[in-house]
C-alpha cells in the first residue's frame, strides 16, 4: 500500500525567464521512472527540443581556454554540457571563488585535490565557475571536466575540443565510476565527439563505440594527458 | 496520466508594493504554455498593460551612462528593461558588488569576464546594479547589456540611446545565442530603437525588421563597438 | 477555468506584536483586486481604523532632522509613512548599515546614488534607517524620500514638516514616475500637507489639489530645494 | 465569501522545550480575535497559568543593573516582561552585539539612538540582551524599556524596580505612543508595580489607575529620570 | 468549534541517522497533552526505550573536565543528558565557538555572564559545546549545566561525578526557577545521582527525594561549590 | 486514533542527478518502521540494488592516505561508507575548513577533540572532508572514522584498508558506544573486511563475528592503533 501514497511528482526546472525547461517526472510505482524532456518555450507553448546537446553546444567558443564538455544525465537522459572556468591573479589577500550552476562547495574541494594530487595550485587566483545556458549540474560525475576546466583556465590552454570528460573525483586524486557511461558515450558519439575520458576501471564496461575512449585512473594523469601538467607548459 | 497531476500554477510576481505585477500561467497540458500579462494596479481592480516596455522606458535618463536596454522574456513575452549600472572608487580595501533585481553572483562573473576579456578592470571600484522598476531579470540573455551598461559606467561614456543590447557571455567572453530573438527584436522596433546589438552566430536568424541589426562575436567587439573600449576614452 | 484554480489569497501582515494589521486580499477573477484595510486590534478583535495616517504621524518629531512622509501605496489605499535616517561618524574601518522596514540593499543603492549624483558621501559615516510603527516599505516610489530623510541627518537640517516626497531613484540620478500619484496625493493633503516633491515628469498628471506640487527631475535638485545641497550648509 | 477562506489559525508558540506555551487563535470572521492564553505544561498536560506576570517577575533580580519590566500585549492580553541587558568593554576591535528573544536589527538601532540622541556611547562595549524564560518581543513598544536597560548596564546603576517602562523610540529619541497603553498599566498594577513611565503623548489618555504615571517626551528625558543620565553618574 | 480544527501534530524527532527518536504528540483538545516518548530503532521497528537516561548515561566519561548532566524536560518527561565543553587558547584573533545541539547565541549569552558574574573569562579560548547522543536541548534550565561545564572545562577540574545541575540563567548572574523540577530530580534519583544543584528559590518545594539537594542563588556560588571558582584553581 | 493520523513518509534521497536514491519508508503504525532500499536509476526505472556497499567501495584507492570506511545505517540497514579528508598547509591567516556530506560543525569539534585529546593539531592546515558517491552521513556513530581519516591526512599514513572504524566521539576523547554494532560489523564481514575498530565497551556485545574486534577507550588510543599516533611519524 505504501506505493499509492506517493505517486508522481512533476515539476519544471529551470532559471525563471530560461528558455529551456526540463520536464522531470518521478513515479514510484511500477518501476517506471524519471523520465526527461527538455523543452523549449515557443510562441505556441513548451515545445520539446528534439537535440538538446546540439544546441547547447552550438556556440562553444574553440580555442578557448577554460572550456569543456561533460555528458551528464538528466534522469536516464544523457544531456552534454558545456562547464567554463576563467582564472585572475587575486588582487586582495583572500582569493575570490565564485560559481554559477556549480556547487561552490565542490569547487572548493575540486581545487584542493587539484593542488595537491597534481600539483596545480589556484591559491593566488580568483577563481569562476560557469555552466553555459542557465543549467545547474551537481552529479559529482561531472568533477574531472570541472577540474580540466579549471586546469586550462589555469595554464590557458584550451582542452581537446573533440573530447568529452566524465567521472568522480576522490580527495586522494582517483577518478571514480560513474552511472550510464555508455549510454553518455552514445551520446557525445551522436552529436560528433571523437573521444572520451573517462575512469579507468570503466574502460573495461564500454564497447560498441566508435569513440576512442582513453581510461585516466587519477587527476594528475588526466591532467597530463591533456597537456596541463606540473611545469609542462 | 502523469499531466493530469499538475494542472496550472498562476502567480503574481512583483514586489509586493509595486504597481506592476506580471500574470504568469503555467500549464503543463494540451500545449499551452506560458502566457504573461502585465497589469496595472488601478483603483477597481488589475488592468491590463497594453504597452508596458513604453511605461518603463519612459523615463529613462538620456545622456547619462551606465544605462542599458535590453529585451528580454517575460514567458513569451518581450518585456523590454533598463538596466543600471554605477561605479565609484572604492574607499576601503574590499570592494563593494550591490545588485538591485539581479543575481549578485551573474554580476560578478561579469566583471571577472570584462576584466579578463575586454581590457576593464574594476577591481578598485564598488559596483551597483540597479534594474528600474523593481523588475528581476534572471535570464542570462542580459548579460550582454549589464556587462556594456557596466562598461558605460566605468568609462563614463553613455551608451547609445536607440540601441538594445542582448545575447548570453560565456567566460570566454563570447556572446551566445539566446531564444526567440526576433520577438525580442520587433518589441524594440515597436517602441521606436533603431538598432540592435546581438550575438554574430544570431544575425542570419533576423530578418524582416527595420533595425539595424549589428552582430559581435565576443564582449571586447561588443565594448569597442560601443565606444568605451580599453583605453580609447 | 484557470482562474478557479488560485481563487484568493487573505493575509494578515504586520509585525506579530504590533497593534496594527493591514488585510491584503489578492483576488484573480472577476476584476476585483488588492483591497486593503488597515485594522487595530482593540479589546473585542480587529477594528478598521478609519484614519491611519492621522494615527501614523500624530507624532512625528517636528524639527528633528532626517524625518520625512512618503505617501506609500498599500494596495489601491494610500498611507502615509514617516521614514527616519540617522548618522553618526563611523568609528571602525567598515561603516555600519543598518535598516529597520526598508530594504537593505535598496538603502545601499541610494547611498551610492548620494555620493555620486549629489555630492553627498555617507561613507566615513554609521547610517541607520527607520520605518516607524514596524511598518515594511518596499516600492520604489520611497526611493526619493529615503535619500532626502538621509540627506537631512546627514546636514543635521530638519526637512520641511508640511512636504511630502515621493518618486523613484534611478542610478543615473534621476528622479522616476510613480503609480497612482494622484491618489497618494489627495490623501496627503487631506491629512493637512501643504507641498508635495514629485518627479518632474508627473507634475503635468497632478490637478484639483490644494497642495503646492514641486517637480525634480532629478536628486540633486531635490536635494537643492529642500536646503541640503552640496557645501551649502 | 472571503471570510470562508481563511478560518482561524491556532499555534502554540514558545520554544520547544519550555515549559510556557501561548495559544494564540486568529480568527478573521465575525470580529472575535486574538484570544491569547498561557499554558503551563503540567503532569496532565497543558493547564491554564492564572497570573503570567506574577510568574515571569517572581525572581526578578533586585538592585541588579539591566534589569526593566516591560508590559507587552501578546494578542489583547497584557503580558509582564523582564528584558536583561549586559555590557563588557570589547576585546577585539569590533564590539560584539547578542540578542537573545529580542530582534538584534532593533537593537542596533537602539544603540544608534542611545548613542546620539542620549550621549550614552556602547561603540566600545560587547552588548548582550535577554528576554527571562525564553520569551519573544517583537512590537515596538518595549523600545524604551531595552534602551532603558542598556542604560542601566552601561552605568551599572539598577533601574526603579518598581516601575515598567512602555513606549516606541524614533531615530530622532522621541518617545512615540503604544497602543492599549490602558490595560498594560492594569496589569502592572495588578503586579504590584507603582510607576509606569510612558510616552508623554499618551498620559492624558491614562486614568483610573493607581501607578504614578510619568511621561517622558523623548529617550533623554526617559534616561535623566532613570537616574542613568549623561556625566551623571 | 476552534478545537477542532487544530487537533494534532505528531513527529518523530532526531537527526536522520540516529538511533533515537523522540515521539511528540501536540494535542489542543480535552486537556491531554505532549506526551513524549524516546524510541530506539531495532530490527522490527521503533521500540520504546524503558530507560532512556540510563543510555545517555553509560559511557560518560568519569574524571574528565567539561562534562555535567542536567535532567532536562522532553514534554511531561524528565530526560537526563550530558552536556560538554571544551576550550582550547585561541591561536588567531577572534575566539571561535562552535555548538552541537545547543543554541549558539545562548552559549555567547552565558559565556558573557560567566565573564562579568563569575570572573571566569574565555575572551582568549576556543570553545565547544556538545551535547552527547546527537541531542538538542533548548529550553533554558540547561544554562546552569552549560555554565558549569564550561568553567569545568576551563579550569580542568572534572565536575562532581554524582551531581546534577538545573536552572535558568539570567544576565544578573541570578539562578532562576525552572518548571517542574520535582519531577527532574525523580528521574536523577532513579537513576543513580546522589546530589542536585538547583535555583535557591526552588529550594523550598523539593521534598521527598534522597537527593542532597543544594540550593544556588546565582552563578558565582554555583561556580564556588563546584570547586571551580575564581583563582582558586 | 492518534495513529491514523501521520501515517508514512516515503522520499526519495540523493542529490538531484546521482545515480544512487535511497527510499526511506516512516511508517507510524502496527510497528513496522523505517525500511530503506537503495535503488539505482535504470533505463527502465529505478532498479534495487543488492550489494551497495560493494557498489560504493569498489573504488577505494588504496594505499592513498586519508580514506576510512565507516558502516553506517540507513534505517535498519547497514551501509558501508568511505569518507575521505585532504589536509593542506594553510596559506592565509583563517584555516579554511570545507565538507562535503559531512556536517561542518561536527567537523569542527571533531578538530577540537584531535588537537587536545590526541595531540594532532590542525590548526596550520586546510582541511577538506569528502563522502564518496556524493552520500550524507549526519549520524555521530562516524565521528571515530572521520577523525582517523583527518589524522591519516595529517600524517600522510593510509588507514588499514581491511578495518572499518565506527563510534561517537565525546569532547573528552572517549570513544562511545553506538546503536545496532552487530548489524554494522555482519555488512562489513560480507563485505570482505576482516578488522573493526569499535567502542571499548560494545566489545562483549559482539559475537558470532569473524571480524577481529579491537575496542579501543578513546581517540589517542584509536590514532595508537591506526599507527598515527602523536610524534610517532
Amino acid at each position: 500500500v505504501l506505493e499509492h501514497i506517493v505517486d508522481a511528482v512533476l515539476y519544471l526546472e529551470g532559471e525563471r525567464f530560461h528558455s529551456f525547461r526540463i520536464l522531470r517526472a518521478t513515479k514510484n510505482r511500477f518501476g517506471s521512472t524519471d523520465e526527461v524532456g527538455v523543452f523549449e518555450m515557443g510562441e505556441t507553448g513548451l515545445r520539446e527540443v528534439a537535440d538538446p546537446s546540439g544546441v547547447f553546444l552550438e556556440e562553444r567558443g574553440k580555442g578557448v581556454s577554460g572550456s569543456v564538455v561533460v555528458p551528464t544525465l538528466e534522469g536516464t537522459r544523457p544531456l552534454l554540457v558545456e562547464v567554463q572556468a576563467l582564472v585572475t591573479p587575486t588582487s586582495f589577500g583572500l582569493p575570490r571563488r565564485t560559481a554559477s550552476g556549480a556547487d561552490l562547495q565542490r569547487v572548493l574541494l575540486l581545487l584542493a585535490v587539484l593542488g595537491k594530487r597534481a600539483g596545480l595550485s589556484l591559491g593566488q587566483h580568483d577563481v569562476y565557475v560557469n555552466l553555459v545556458g542557465g543549467l545547474r549540474v551537481r552529479e559529482p560525475a561531472a568533477d574531472l571536466a570541472l577540474a580540466v576546466a579549471l586546469a586550462s583556465a589555469l595554464r590557458d590552454k584550451p582542452a581537446d575540443p573533440r573530447a568529452v570528460f566524465v567521472g568522480e573525483l576522490g580527495l586522494g586524486g582517483e577518478v571514480r565510476r560513474v552511472q550510464r557511461l555508455a549510454a553518455r558515450l552514445r551520446e557525445a558519439e551522436r552529436l560528433g565527439f571523437e573521444r572520451a575520458i573517462v575512469p579507468q576501471a570503466s574502460v573495461r564496461d564500454v564497447n560498441g563505440t566508435a569513440l576512442e575512449v582513453i581510461g585516466v585512473a587519477d587527476l594528475r594523469e588526466a591532467v597530463m594527458r591533456s597537456g596541463m601538467g606540473e611545469r609542462s607548459a
